[in-house]
């Protein structure tokens, strides 16, 4: 396993982890200052901050600063109620695609979607076996642009808890068999984000990542489970302060072989993002030195 | 499938959907009058609320209105520090068997634990897998006495949002698991409560009740999943009033064998806990026959 204490190259940021600096939107041009004064390497960047930034322009800066893209945030919200919605969310992929690659991202994070309409409360349909199905036709189209362009889909497992709303894949097994069905060559173009803070709690993980290997592992996430965790959404904590065994997991992700970056992505409404961003991002890195 | 539209002879009532009522926390003895008042047949009461009301008192009531148990709540919770404090777990579901006994419940179910500590805030260690083993020695160990009794035990996997405070078994592949290890004769002493709130998610849930069958599904809880879901313990949905398929999930469980009592669960510190009792009672009834 990689020694992370001596330095923090390895380190990458989730922007939504300093999206919010003292309760206050942050804009991404001086989230990615912040990282490069402290000699974070990479960033993971979501397509509304870009879109707020300009996308030229933050092409321009990341390269001024020499930072790479560990993963772009988010392709996926697959399913829809209709034809034309199916229709569009996949022209909104194929945008996402091509922001990835103007941005030279590692690769796309797909958080695919669950019942539509839920995420606002009132889901359209309640099958979430036709939601899967949705899931399954949506990557594969995907996937074709994505292969053309030359930009790996990274399928992100998410929480259970998130079933309904956000993600219905919601287990690393789960990931692996749409990605054996829809690239079973493992060329590379398709994989799973794996955070941490989705998929600790599965007795099948540490089989799973083996299963996963090199070719599927396209990103790792960390963050923390806290206890008591008081919201679904928006209570993670920082790295060391709760219960997920972190080294132990990526132990088991660098024995499949990944040699990529150990991205922090945090979204935290009652703690971090009421911080400065320098202390957030100054405890990132003292915690990926000693907990990571 | 059975035709629950005609009548409620296959409810039973969790008494921790009605224990508070109105907000305040109402006996025993009060729920099992209400329930036996509405032709209800069968409940699934809490140990403490049996220990405030008196053990035989509970079983006299109970025999007087000739009401069944769907199940006893509950065992478990093995891990722990040291070895004294796994010993008195060991002792605490030995109480909990013959409290179950003396009751004549179907089966005494089983919430199994996790990191010890963690329900409050700090738990003593991390190590899951550790919790893990822990559980699977309890469970083994409270096997033999209960079998000596003839009390079955039912693990009931808890959703993985509740893995690191409360089970760390968390899909019914594990708990099957855990049970063909230790009762590989399907014996019928020991088997799962499946409740759908925990499981609803899982894209293996129809095969694993498959592979259940019978023999090992000893009891069924229905409720519904929230949006939004507002806490990680107490929010609870009426069934019906969200998005878990409550009569494909029957049908499934039936088709693999059950007869039992779709039994209600509702944690609901914001709303069904808020309302009269009789309120929920008959909401409970009049769910039963439409949606579940």
């Amino acid at each position: 396993m990689r020694d992370f204490s001596q330095d923090h190259r390895w380190l990458s940021i989730n922007t939504a982890t300093v999206r919010k600096q003292q309760g206050a939107e942050v804009p991404l041009a001086t989230i990615i200052d912040q990282c490069a004064e402290r000699g974070i390497r990479a960033i993971s960047p979501w397509r509304d901050q870009v879109a707020a930034a300009g996308l030229d322009a933050t092409a321009r800066q990341l390269r001024a600063h020499g930072m790479e893209l560990s993963g772009y945030c988010r392709g996926g919200f697959f399913p829809a109620a209709d034809g034309a919605g199916l229709r569009a969310a996949l022209d909104d992929n194929r945008r996402a695609i091509d922001e990835a690659k103007t941005l030279n991202a590692a690769c796309l994070v797909l958080v695919v979607g669950a019942l539509p309409g839920a995420l606002g409360g009132t889901p359209l349909y309640t099958d979430i076996t036709r939601a899967r199905s949705e899931v399954f036709d949506g990557i594969a189209a995907s996937l074709e642009y994505a292969r053309q362009v030359g930009m790996p889909l990274a399928i992100e497992p998410l929480h259970p808890m998130q079933a309904a709303d956000r993600a219905c894949i919601n287990t690393l097994e789960h990931a692996l068999d749409i990605c054996d069905a829809l690239d079973a060559q493992k060329t590379g173009a398709l994989g799973v984000a794996l955070d941490v803070y989705h998929v600790w709690w599965d007795p099948k993980l540490q089989a799973q990542i083996a299963r996963a290997g090199k070719e599927r592992l396209l990103a790792f996430h960390v963050c923390d489970w806290r206890l008591p965790t008081r919201d679904l959404l928006s209570d993670r904590g920082m790295m060391g302060d709760a219960v997920i065994e972190l080294k132990k997991i990526r132990q088991w992700v660098e024995a499949a072989g990944f040699e990529g970056y150990a991205e922090v992505e945090i979204f935290s409404a009652l703690d971090w993002w009421l911080r400065p961003g320098q202390e957030t991002l100054d405890t990132c890195i003292a915690r990926h030195r000693s907990v990571v």
